[in-house]
């Protein structure tokens, strides 16, 4: 049992370019070479679960996720996913007990040499390591929100409390 | 008064690179840059109290640094600090009551394209949020450790439990 | 006059990414900045003159092309181009007496962590200026190769000499 | 033989940054890698032949650069120096007849995230494939100067016609 569970979704964090198609899709996950940048030794598992836009996830795809996170023998679990409906997916985790649960994603490929991608993975690492007692937050801009008091605001593209 | 004091001390993480004199010196503090790439919108309030390498930095710079921590109206501190001695600065913080205070070096360069900067400056950002008490970390590696529980392994350049 | 016309028209090279909308637009050209981080100091002057996708650029917006670099005071032209049609816009301006033109793209945006840009438009500032005599060049995969003479191989997203 | 030889003698260009002994040091070439992003297609040998700053470049290893400049089956031929001896290495290459020479380096390392390692490289290998004969050039700061009509102003940090 590693410390840290790491589920990836897909969503913009993973987004890549093919200049070929004029079109960008989602490629393999780049947690494993955030974490590497980030020189870090925390012992996780990574699980790439999925390879979404978080607007094509359906039900299953969140019932799925639901049992990955019941199953894990982890307590800690960061989970990378699309910003559209990332506070969707928390809704259908918020009945699992005894789990410290982060969710990010980024509002620019972390590919991009501007990415939010490295400070807000950062954000979920420390979330799960501090939290006193299981819950679920979501680290987007900036700021560890209670994942049931937050949304993605479209038109400013950035998550605020509710 | 903002929600999270940064306080910038120098080190490396804003170290920058002269060829004309083919060394590094540490220049204007990358804290606000990584806080636009990061899109952050949390209330925060930025201070750069010296520009020094950590091993430079005296007890006058030390006593300097609590003074500021202890006067300070906000009760999250954010520090960046070189990481040779950071647990000694961490120690001399250690009296002051009622703050949460996260401390983050890096130990590459900000502006190395490959640095673990923006995922350190995110994870004392998140502990500073969700500490459910007072109390002091150090956030290098993946990890945010205990403050008074960490030690550099220079040979290993890293930071590990003790 | 300055000693290099650089007109941008569109492109992969100059793709932004919008978190709100999940898909990639054309943004300001970002060929000043490249030069800023190559420390350029040389004599430019740089022309916004479109900023399309190379497949949707007609003949009327080749006609504008040819007619800017045919008025243009200056001999040596740097031009930016989405690569699927650059080959076809090269055509356009072969009969233009007079200039050493060079033309480059990019295959991934020039805004990601890894991408060609600067590389290509190193190339192409070179070409223009080592040019022993008029005539026209792409500048893409390391090779400057002489306009008509060079396709885009769209299976290896690669260009190639024919 | 490849089309392109390209020697690394060190410089700038190549530095890493040890945290662990708060300083640079000349690292492995980085000129590898900067093929791999340009996409580069151009065939190519590179040989490693020493990592010294320039300044510590002594007439022996001068004489050795010749050596092996003028021993390379290619012609077409790309250095990589530091920057503060670049036109002393050039005057000791001037008589090897029969090569197209491009010298090339960064006034901040290739690692950083913005260097203007990747636009000069892409100069020099421009350079060498336009050149219409023999000759040898300095491609720094936007521009490809004859060897022996350069000088690094150190005040400036720039390379000047003189």
């Amino acid at each position: 049992m590693a410390d840290i569970l790491i589920l990836t979704t897909g969503g913009t964090i993973d987004k890549l370019y093919f200049d070929a198609l004029s079109e960008y899709q989602i490629g393999d996950s780049v947690v494993a070479r955030l974490l590497a940048v980030a020189r870090s030794a925390a012992d996780v598992r990574v699980v790439e679960l999925m390879r979404k836009d978080s607007l094509e996830l359906t039900d299953a795809d969140r019932a799925l996720i639901a049992d990955v996170v019941r199953a894990a023998p982890e307590e800690r679990i960061v989970i990378t996913h699309g910003t559209d409906t990332m506070t969707q997916t928390a809704a259908a985790l918020k009945d699992i007990p005894g789990k410290r649960i982060a969710l990010l994603g980024a509002l620019a490929p972390a590919r991009f040499a501007e990415s939010d991608a490295a400070f807000n993975l950062g954000m979920a690492f420390a979330t799960v390591q501090v939290a006193p007692a299981p819950g679920m937050w979501i680290a987007m801009n900036g700021t560890v929100f209670p994942a049931d008091r937050v949304r993605k605001d479209r038109e400013r593209n950035s998550f605020v409390a509710v």
